[in-house]
């Protein structure tokens, strides 16, 4: 069995936006070496998430309109938890809707995907130094 | 460590569908020969999913009025993405609520489930071809 | 590859509750032996969940409330699954948004968690024996 590590850090100069990584753990699974196993990908933070979804910047929109509906920013007063420094409340309950991690298949050397199956970082409390884990087992 | 990789096709009479895939599923862990080890399935589309509850049609009905409720099929303007040609947004909302995948410990060759515990494929852009991944991985 | 399972057993004496299991997870990893790879945590009862976020009371707070918002206990009659014996549709619901399971990597014999990440077992429907699985693959 093969295990590999890696980090991936963002730095996002907004409130809340979406990364693609699909590249970038794709390219991980290679430096590993490691040909049938699975890789898990989660946000080491708690205020953003790793989903599977596809690229297509309409959706993209309306998971923005959606989460805010779901899960409000103001008024931040409404949270227990911005009653300390931070106003962030909103981001951990968005993350809890999308999710803090992806499990993928690796089958040959490649992320064993499906019919438009991408991986996307989602912060929702950027402006700050965060970073998600690419963790893989397999041979 | 041994790995095992198995898909299942989809393509029900409706918009939106459940199906049991729990013997399926335990079916292709017999396959794999692996006693010990994970089993990952998910959707390979973007408007499905995979999850764990249980058997209960009441409890299926809950589910569809619930995730109408919170992503609603219509009207189809609300979406940026159904300016396209899918009318299919609150497929990859509903999804976004169940999940896209699950991941089962294999113990003595079986699914170590708890009570009730039950693996479900959930179509919400069903009567075209669909699939989910099963990947094992183990001894 | 090793692989090692044990159960946590709760029985909270409320209707719902969160505690937290990171120590116990932590424990088995140790007692597992395995320096690098998986542990899978998940719910065994399907109206409760395992999930990470942080150790924040006013956030649990919240988490509360936002759940009873998207997924109401009352009243009964407006969910199919409370025709039955079991009042207990909306932690069905609940638990939906919080999910099933945690997959979490060890590295160096660690639970690998960034800032903040606590494991926590959440229950939808206590004053009963309920329980979750560790399984935990690696080397």
């Amino acid at each position: 069995m093969i295990t590999y590590r890696k980090e991936l850090w963002f730095n996002i100069n907004k409130r809340r936006g979406l990364i693609n990584i699909t590249e970038a753990v794709q390219q991980a699974v290679g430096e590993s070496g490691i040909m049938e196993g699975l890789v898990l990908v989660n946000a080491m933070n708690i205020t953003s998430s790793v989903f599977v979804n596809s690229i297509e910047s309409g959706l993209h929109q309306d998971f923005e309109v959606w989460l805010e509906k779901l899960a409000p920013e103001l008024p931040y007063e409404q949270y227990n938890h911005n009653k300390g420094d931070e106003m962030n409340a909103d981001g951990h309950l968005k993350r809890t809707i999308m999710g803090r991690e992806a499990v993928v298949a690796i089958t040959g050397g490649k992320l064993d995907f499906g019919s438009w199956e991408e991986l996307f970082y989602y912060d929702f409390d950027g402006m700050r130094d965060k970073h998600c884990l690419i963790k893989i087992i397999g041979e």
